[in-house]
């Protein structure tokens, strides 16, 4: 595995959380936290990455986390390409490192890469030159580490602390890249009580997320936590294999306003979204007092914008 | 229904001119006239939406209009970013006010939306942030306001007054968002005199565009007007139902130069475009002598960057 | 045919090599060489095409060269608008002049237009204003002026001078516009020994490439050259008609170590890329120490900047 940080410390590239010191995330969330701005505000003048170009490379072109990289790269002043590729699969009998080296050669500066297949964005970092940074956007099952950032930044913002803090992570977490890079996240950030709850069918094989404690029940996976993190659960896998249909989900793993009063008083409620409402969540919760929903994606564009100023002005200095 | 308009008195939406006061329409087409420059001038710079950003939201991406409004945000300095979505349909189970609401979230200004389905655009202007701004760039068969806008621009660059024009709507009324659009722009500024012609089958219902006078001949309804708008029939609908094929329809509604005489000798001849030639029009009127249809292309980025202008920097300073 | 280049000599459009001066490719060749930069390298501040739009209107939106000039334009401060359109046919009833039309009223000061249809750049280049230009972003198997330029300024940067060198250039010469632009660009620049390289189904008319050497051997095709070109091979065809499979094309015209020995041991090996490795190149060659396929990818910007430049400021002075 490539190393993420550069000897001076700074960030290069962001694959993953997994192995990121607690310093260097508390310093890109103190970053990014510079970055956040209440809805509506004008936004502050900034060319620091002006001359620098932010390529995103996308599977599928509209996602918002495409919209959130791009915008955060255009309000810092870099120079935005969209691609639309498929950096795992052969494209024209192109092989993924033309590709890559292609972009290079255009003076691409940083990569956002979302991919559906593990491996891509760590094989493709470990191959860039020395000035390039490569950024994950959502990998497979595996990581999404900006969404790991932003949900840290959002309870950050709601909390004093992690040290004290409890977090249940609720829905598939099998599948979840979400799952994965909030676990790594809030491990490195002490927290002391992290929890994921699941049907038996969605839980992780055993190995992972060393450290939670696992509830089948969502009762007992919410008593008293300070977090709850609903998860989407793809409507395609409801009814089959060992999973209820969406009805009986909603009736056992759906959040509502009556179960979350088993979670503590001012228990915040986050989603990755896209939501399925009515199936992992009511709108009463999603559009509640207690939803943070909103929040986590303002927090993502700040975060994005933190997380391209690190390894391409860190890069600047080398 | 939402109001369009600021309590100061500048727009803050634009759904539809249908029921904006003739003193803003008037001063939205001064403001539009300010940003016309001939073919080939270099453009004077402009900054005055730096920091702003707005998104397009679009069911298709290769439009002209959505071309034109990317261009108009863009000679005014906003941050502009694409987006395909259908806002009408659940994109992956997530409603369309989620997606609004992730689009305010990323700080976007205004959204211009077009939409297949009614009713959408008003419903995302009733739900976002007061400093938020949504724009119609066509909407279903119901209103293309920038499209009237630009219109009555360029009747206006030609005609010296409103209040003695005849003008003649000329094709498919019934399914034509243009002609609608028109229609409010043309009725509030005055005109006396407005007629639409059309097969009957294509007429609108009788509650609609009141005050027009209804022609089924093309001789009675060009007869002596001061400006002819040619639709763009929909070649699907030829010979089905009650409607002649495309040659019958050429022979009995296309405008050709024998056609147009019987209009005022200095009629001018408009068409939103795409044309087709020698269905709705023959191409001896659309590129010859009378034709402004190139300077409707042009006045249509005027037209854009004054509404963008109004609603973003009017919102500034409440 | 329209002329290309203005009275004052400077260049209007850019739709083939054939018939440019030498002084003329020669002062864009020294122009181009003027925006190379090494890789990592910071990028000069240039707003030289500030208020200046660049329409790329390709038939597919994920190509390099769409990309290369998109970036070309940013870096120099202009604004690019992307649009998919076919102009060869007619896309909703509208004709390509229509939408040619249409773009030079929204203000595009250059067309980049990819075509499959051959004639289609020249069609809208004699329709356009004077004030607008039309690039040729690759027209059919016709040409592809900025990759000539592109492998020129490569040839340059390795060999002293053009007088003296031997050229080889290997693969689908019948249907590459690279191969045409290529020999366009090398004759005009002094090349004495021009060689083409193909099995007898994928040599080119005997009218074509007045001047050239014809091998049907790889072996006598290299022998002693300067520069190697290898030509991408269509997939599709191997097997097909007169033509071997992938396999046999390999081991017939396939470039390895051990072939690329017969030729000068300076030699540089030269690629437009994508490459299908294993059929027409080995990967051993194509990351060897004599590649400078990477380069090629550069250089392709720094061509599209000083091209895109040459036009829009040539017009300028007018």
């Amino acid at each position: 595995m490539i190393s993420q940080v550069r000897p001076d410390g700074t960030l290069r590239h962001l694959i993953t959380l997994e192995g990121l010191s607690r310093e260097l995330i508390e310093r890109l969330l103190e970053r990014s936290q510079g970055f956040v701005r209440p809805l509506g505000a004008r936004r502050p003048d900034s060319d620091s990455l002006a001359g620098f170009t932010v390529a995103n490379l996308f599977t599928e072109p509209s996602t918002r986390t495409r919209v959130s990289f791009e915008l955060a790269a255009k309000r810092l002043g870099a120079d935005v390409v969209n691609l639309e590729v498929q950096l795992s699969s052969r494209v024209k009998g192109e092989s993924m490192l033309d590709t890559v080296f292609t972009l290079q050669a255009l003076h691409v500066d940083a990569m956002v890469i979302r991919d559906a297949e593990a491996g891509v964005t760590a094989a493709v970092a470990a191959s860039v030159a020395t000035h390039v940074s490569v950024l994950s956007a959502g990998e497979a099952h595996v990581s999404h580490p900006t969404q790991g950032l932003l949900d840290a930044l959002t309870v950050r913002q709601h909390k004093e602390r992690f040290d004290n803090l409890s977090i249940a992570i609720v829905g598939d977490i099998r599948h979840s890249r979400v799952a994965r890079s909030d676990y790594h996240a809030f491990r490195t950030l002490g927290c002391p009580d992290l929890r994921i709850v699941a049907p038996p069918a969605l839980m992780p094989a055993a190995e992972e997320f060393a450290g939670c404690s696992r509830h089948n029940s969502l009762r007992t996976g919410l008593k008293d936590v300070d977090v709850v993190i609903m998860l989407r659960i793809q409507k395609e896998r409801m009814g089959q294999a060992d999973l209820p249909d969406a009805d009986r989900y909603f009736a056992k793993y759906g959040l509502t306003p009556e179960r979350l009063t088993g979670a503590r008083p001012d228990a915040i409620v986050m989603h990755p979204q896209p939501m399925n409402r009515g199936i992992e969540i009511s709108s009463d919760v999603a559009d509640g007092p207690q939803s943070v929903i909103r929040d986590q994606v303002r927090n993502g564009v700040a975060v994005r914008m933190a997380v391209l100023e690190e390894v391409l002005t860190g890069a600047d200095t080398e």
